[in-house]
């Protein structure tokens, strides 16, 4: 039975690997599909507001913002792995977009959404998901509690209704302070309202219903719509105000303008372009991009996969996958023409709390947003842009990481300094040099642990003949040899006479692996003990180091670990 | 009497730890004298010859490297741990200041060795001795045997007598291969007549005297001194010939022609430089050698260190003070108007062959180097300079380790990975873009090894309770702790019912160190669990894991490890 059709079998397991969406597509019933559209509306009257800041956020026209809300999460259908995960313009990749794309070329925002899914792809498709695992979590902590202060900061310009051009966060406060005294009042007060009011309505999800059966159920279904439709209530409402003022011959507010209707048409992102005042090819345009095409699909894909972790509820995730599915969500919808998309953290919960079945929820929000597209984009132009700074900078507070930094300060101090690394260092110079700076502290961190293994020398005399027992707490690679040498050197050469030993044991037992430097380096030690006559020994050596020891050495390997037959062993 | 002048004898023991003369020099007796005379002037035999071919290595006057090798070991005696090593001009360093200073600036070379003396100064002052554990044998033995080959290339324009400028090894060859017709016969003659007299005289080193006696004495010292004087014998010969040559009226060898003789005068390396054609301040000069003020340091480092590993015999090297002793050395020799300099491996072969006794051995070296300097200058002009090639290649395939390559690929094929990386990219790139490639390979492998523990995964089965205990083989900081985690998921999801774990137990006893990261990652484990209704407990935990862990989680600690008081314990 095990061996009939096992081909077959196999083919199947790597489609459905590769295709997630022939494990649902067989099993789809008629009420999932209703908690799937209830779902893919929710997001949608959350994603719609967002998508527009997001776009004034990496400083491009709103519709690059609407296209990616609406064809962003369409690919995710067929091979996305987790059904919460919603795809689409996020608060982390719009900022970068608008840190690597010249606002007098932003189609080159579409270069970069099709150059980032090819390097998810290409990523993928190496199977190079346990990347993600080298950034650790006070890293990713760091860099979106600073990104988070950058784009409030950055919203601080339209929040009070003035402009001015600012790239990193000490500039834009700096010129924040300098332009203050030309704050519009109008924008301002709008401003501050929708932010008190988007509070308000946040505040309500604690609030819990006295009242009991359809009394309740339906209060509840009041207070889940107030709050999930916050942003979408705040912007129409604003928006009102705008277009009646307007209609009274006042025109006191910044408003977003006029935004071309209609749906994108399909166009191959390789060919030439054109924007207002410069023809490009396809790699001159990748040219100015340079950097940001790697560091965007990185961030891309950490914020994704954490995501998905968050999410995955008992499965193991495929990170690489993931990878996949995100790189053809960017492909597909660069074809639309829209800015880079990735998983958003606050869509997918949101996602989680209307109990969606499958990933074809996604359907319906790029239903929803195709209608808007088609009929809803003359209303955009009375969208007040302070009620979108404002939308913007309650979206970006949950990403203040200060709950991570207690508890890092409660538990574990030492993870601190790549937290700290990587949140000082994107304040003080870019976003994506604070990453690399804080992923390449941090990972200097675990090598200098696993170079520094507390060692204890356990010393037994019978008869005047001297014995020690060396036991490092760690493997020994080859930074943690020498340490190791030099320890046994230094505690020898502080031990008079009598007390030198005539037998030193290396314990192996915690010794995984080994390498050439560290064979080199114990033989040297042998070399060295030989010379004050006193032998070395190794024990409990497992039978993979034993065998590079023994090959490089001439020393005896007093007992190796015996090979549990018994456990099922996995060598990976 | 353990605290009397406890003070006093710590201030000692730094006082020795920072100048180590302090140790031999109160007890140097006469005997010392003449082993260290023997081995000074061994050493300058060989250094002056090679000090010429160095400096023409790295472009410049032979100036540049008699005073290196004159004034380069000086305050190595004062601050110097290991008596074997002389520094002084080196192969790989000299090729480096090639690769950075131009030519038309050869002063520019002066103030790389006194910035390099400063970074290795400043480095060592910091303690960063550690750093040097960092690159492995392999990296480092792919990095020079490399090194050896694109100098090798460098000095077939001399051997051949024609002339053409190239800076990497291809363009080196190809150069090569298109100007070979120009070859000059006279000194492609002596060039390759230089190269078989060395080899010969180099292989007498194997031949065993079979007389008795004084003759037996004699025969070997002459022996002796043929081997160690080759260079010498082969440089004065040439000489000879190329001066009747010119004497009889024909001047077919290309020579080193005219040098300044005398004592450098004792010059500021931080005042203003003139060279023939341009004017330039210090910071100028510096900002043209940008990276090969952080690239020579660290590979004059590299090297000392390892020469003097390889010569320490059973003491521990204080890295540290090595750096420190060799950038006292640079900065005083920068004074001196020489180019940089650093310990060299077959010049503290001799040292350690002739029997040296202390470091002041060097000081015979200077002796002899100021007076050749001084007498024998004009008789320089003389020098062919296809035998100093022929020098140079003979000097450098010691270098090509090819010997680590047989037993890398014998003992731990996957150590060949970072060798030939560096190796590879060395060849292909720059040698300093090699180097760091090499290393970051290297530390990328150590981390992912770390990543990648194996684990075992132990199954019982109680009247139905069924039990699993997960040993994971090494510690678990945060890349390891989602692979353990994905394991137990997919070892679950891969059980049927019956046989589904109701309590999972990680053995903790191979985790030293754990972070943040990897507490998070269990606890996500464990609600993962939870949902299969299983429960998770740790046993043999160490107090310090245990500590962040128990903050961090909810869990249960089932047993941890004793704290063996009878153990000598070191907690680094």
């Amino acid at each position: 039975m095990v061996h009939t059709g096992s081909c077959g079998d196999r083919l199947h397991d790597i489609l459905v690997g590769y295709l997630p969406i022939l494990t649902w597509m067989p099993k789809y019933k008629k009420s999932d599909l209703l908690y799937d559209a209830v779902s893919g509306i929710t997001v949608a009257l959350t994603l719609m507001p967002q998508s527009i800041a997001y776009a004034s956020l990496a400083g491009l026209d709103p519709l690059f913002g609407l296209y990616a809300a609406c064809f962003g999460s369409v690919m995710y259908i067929i091979f996305g792995s987790v059904r919460q995960i919603t795809i689409g313009p996020a608060s982390v990749v719009a900022f970068l977009t608008f840190n690597y794309v010249n606002p007098a070329l932003p189609t080159t925002a579409v270069i970069l959404c099709f150059v980032s899914g090819i390097v998810e792809l290409i990523c993928g498709l190496f199977r190079l998901g346990f990347v993600v695992e080298f950034v650790s979590m006070p890293v990713t902590g760091g860099f979106t509690s600073a990104a988070a202060i950058i784009m409030a900061s950055s919203q601080l310009r339209g929040l009070f209704g003035i402009s001015y051009d600012a790239k990193n966060c000490m500039e834009m406060w700096i010129k924040f302070v300098e332009h203050i005294e030309h704050f519009r009042l109008a924008d301002t007060a709008m401003g501050l309202l929708c932010i008190f009011v988007l509070i308000g309505l946040k505040s309500l999800k604690s609030i819990k219903v006295n009242a009991k059966g359809i009394k309740a159920k339906s209060y509840s279904v009041i207070l889940f719509l107030l709050t999930t439709g916050s942003n979408v209530l705040v912007v129409i409402v604003s928006s009102i105000i705008a277009y009646f003022s307007i209609r009274q011959g006042q025109s006191p507010l910044v408003l977003t303008g006029t935004i071309a209707s209609g749906i994108p048409q399909f166009r191959l992102p390789f060919l030439d372009y054109e924007d207002e005042d410069e023809k490009f090819t396809f790699f001159e345009g990748l040219s100015r991009l340079w950097p940001g095409a790697i560091v965007v699909p990185l961030v891309s894909i950490l914020s994704t996969v954490s995501v998905a972790k968050a999410f995955s509820g008992g499965k193991v995730i495929d990170a690489s996958q993931e990878m996949i599915a995100l790189g053809f969500c960017n492909i597909f919808s660069s074809f639309m023409g829209s800015m880079p998309v990735a998983g958003s953290m606050t869509r997918s919960a949101l996602n989680h709390t209307t109990g969606v079945r499958t990933t074809f929820s996604s359907i319906f929000t790029t239903i929803l947003g195709m209608l808007s597209l088609l009929f809803l984009t003359p209303l955009l132009y009375y969208i007040p842009k302070s009620s979108l700074s404002a939308v913007l900078i309650c979206a970006v507070t949950s990403m203040f990481r200060y709950d991570m930094m207690i508890s890092l300060w409660k538990t574990n101090r030492r993870d601190l300094i790549p937290f700290t690394t990587a949140f000082v260092s994107c304040l003080i110079f870019d976003v994506e040099m604070g990453l690399l700076f804080g992923i390449c502290v941090d990972l200097l961190c675990v090598l200098y642990r696993s170079a520094r293994p507390s060692i204890s020398i356990e010393k037994e005399t019978n008869s005047g003949y001297v014995k020690w027992v060396v036991r490092p707490s760690s493997g020994l690679l080859f930074p943690a040899v020498d340490f190791m040498r030099q320890r046994i050197i230094a505690e020898m050469s502080s031990s008079e006479r009598p007390n030198k030993p005539n037998l030193i044991i290396v314990d192996c037992v915690h010794f995984d692996k080994t390498d050439f430097t560290a064979a080199q380096g114990i033989k040297s030690l042998i070399n060295e003990l030989k010379s004050e006559s006193c032998q070395l020994e190794l024990m409990n050596a497992k039978e993979c180091v034993a065998a590079i020891l023994e090959a490089t050495l001439n020393v005896k390997i007093l007992s190796m670990v015996p090979l549990q037959d018994s456990i099922k062993k996995f060598n990976f």
